[in-house]
């Protein structure tokens, strides 16, 4: 499953555009984040298929086309956005000791930790040398400014909800409340800055701006709901990762804190079983499974995901935006849905 | 050994900036960030002494001062160099596997890598939250964005240097050349930015703006070279970690890689046969030390930071700064070259 037409459309001119920014220079460092963008294999020879949807991207660029700018204007913001999301994956894999990304390794699973850290760093200090160009694509200092204090506080979200993930893992008590808190940050922040981002380039004013925020904040929540499912219920084969291994790992994602805070009696009682054993075996997560299914907590978070939405699209639809915009937005959150992967 | 006055004048106004650039926000990220910076204990009660010598914040003022500027003015850009100085400690210490820091477990040894990784790039993103201040202190916007982006460039480079540090471990090719390419990154990049940035601040032209950054440079060379020294021959009780620790770990510091370029016949060997192994015993360092002895080593390194000194004073004597500015970067110098941690 794709991003809708208007999205995939930004796709060649976005590409060429990243590979600029993130250019060989000799240091192994790029190397390795050249490898983690998909565009060479581990030896460093020309490959293809590792790279992701670039979603946050076409969004910047949908924003400011939507307002009436070019694509053009917007690109460094989309670079950039792209860049901090792609040095939080690098830094996600070592935290979560994935050994596998998109059917690939990973890039600490490869060249170790220690050059895992560094390679999640260099990639970050390359979105805002990205961003920077914005001036020579026709922003002012001021936009420029702007956009760079948003992206940095996105950022900032993003870290503090990657790390209450962390804190979050193996506890029974983080309820819904603190399940959105940390995915509001963890993925809400920089969806939200995507649009931002595309907005301030488009010369919005501040109010138009927030509500662009606010709405890829709510997209942002649809995502990780989405993820979260599809971590517990999506195929092995399409995410390039294990199913069950949220389970597994204890994360606090929707399924589970909806079921711990729903579940009572026995079913209480099997769950704790399981997640105050040191390791969840394989056999343990279809007890899980078989619990959240009592308590419907696949239909509570598709219920969730679609109410996220809905939000997102009101909070847009106040803005005087094209039909066609409009389209390509239903279009984006039919998406975000039913994607597989 | 203390900073000179000149810079130790400054340090009572910076670090109530520096607190409340890190403040308390009820998230263990900005606990663990607090920590590190030496103002609480591990179970975040308030403490002393474990706080750095604040040498970077401290060069950064006196660049604006010595330009007739404030130091109100340059204190944002202060703060944030000694925040980027924090991240790459943090994460230095990961990737060494370095459990002490002045005396003190470090972040990674109390709360694991995952947190350390994250509150590394948490310090990180404050250092330019801290920086965006610039323009409520009296710093025009284009004097902002020039020092954010110097700020990200300098950062960039550091890592580029710590990953080149990183893979020239347990390699006897690097060379001098490789050495100064190394550190010039690691260290002189972000010693050259303070300076670089207390002058864009005290609104320096360009030229004089680069004359301060080279000048700096020059002496992050310097600190770097007596660092290696004191990694070498320094005292444990002095730095808080076990002398002989870089020669164990295989680091390309200055006395060895000078060391694996002199040494010829049977001392050639003697050094290969011990950095052949897989693990160096605490008997090999003896070896390693006493075939540095052979080769006059330690007076070479000593010269080689008298030199950059030299250069770095030489660069600043270009500008016309006050006989009290001269003689502050004098005192400097002598601290530079003498210091026991």
């Amino acid at each position: 499953m794709q991003l809708p037409a208007a999205f995939r459309d930004y796709r060649a001119v976005f590409d060429r555009e990243l590979q600029a920014a993130v250019s060989k220079n000799g240091l192994p460092l790029y190397d390795m984040a050249r490898y983690h963008l998909g565009w060479t294999d581990e030896s460093g020879q020309p490959a293809a298929g590792g790279s992701g949807k670039a979603l946050r991207p076409s969004l910047c660029l949908f924003a400011c086309e939507a307002l009436g700018g070019t694509v053009d204007r917007a690109m460094p913001a989309a670079v950039a956005i792209e860049l901090v999301h792609s040095f939080s994956l690098v830094h996600d894999d070592i935290q979560d000791r994935d050994t596998e990304r998109r059917h690939r390794p990973t890039v600490w699973y490869l060249w170790g930790q220690r050059q895992g850290i560094a390679t999640g760093v260099t990639l970050w200090s390359l979105a805002h040398r990205a961003l920077y160009r914005a001036t020579d694509c026709g922003a002012t200092g001021a936009q420029l400014l702007r956009a760079d204090r948003a992206l940095t506080e996105a950022a900032r979200d993003m870290i503090e909800g990657q790390a209450m993930d962390i804190e979050f893992e193996g506890r029974i008590d983080v309820g819904l409340d603190g399940y959105l808190a940390m995915i509001s940050r963890k993925t809400g922040a920089l969806i939200g800055c995507a649009l931002e981002l595309g907005a301030i380039l488009g010369a919005a004013p501040e109010p138009v701006v927030q509500s662009f925020r606010r709405g890829g904040q709510s997209l942002g929540l649809a995502f990780q709901i989405r993820d979260d499912m599809l971590g517990v219920w999506g195929e092995t084969e399409a995410l390039g990762k294990p199913v069950g291994a949220d389970i597994i790992r204890k994360k606090n994602s929707l399924p589970v804190a909806f079921t711990l805070k729903q579940a009572t009696g026995a079913a209480r009682d099997q769950l704790l079983a399981v997640y105050n054993k040191a390791e969840i075996e394989p056999e343990d997560v279809e007890t899980v499974l078989e619990v959240m299914d009592r308590f419907h907590a696949r239909s509570y978070s598709r219920g969730l995901a679609e109410e996220t939405c809905a939000t997102a699209l009101s909070e847009l639809s106040r803005l005087e935006l094209s039909t066609e915009a409009r389209r390509s937005l239903d279009d984006l959150v039919n998406f975000l849905l039913a994607r597989d992967r």
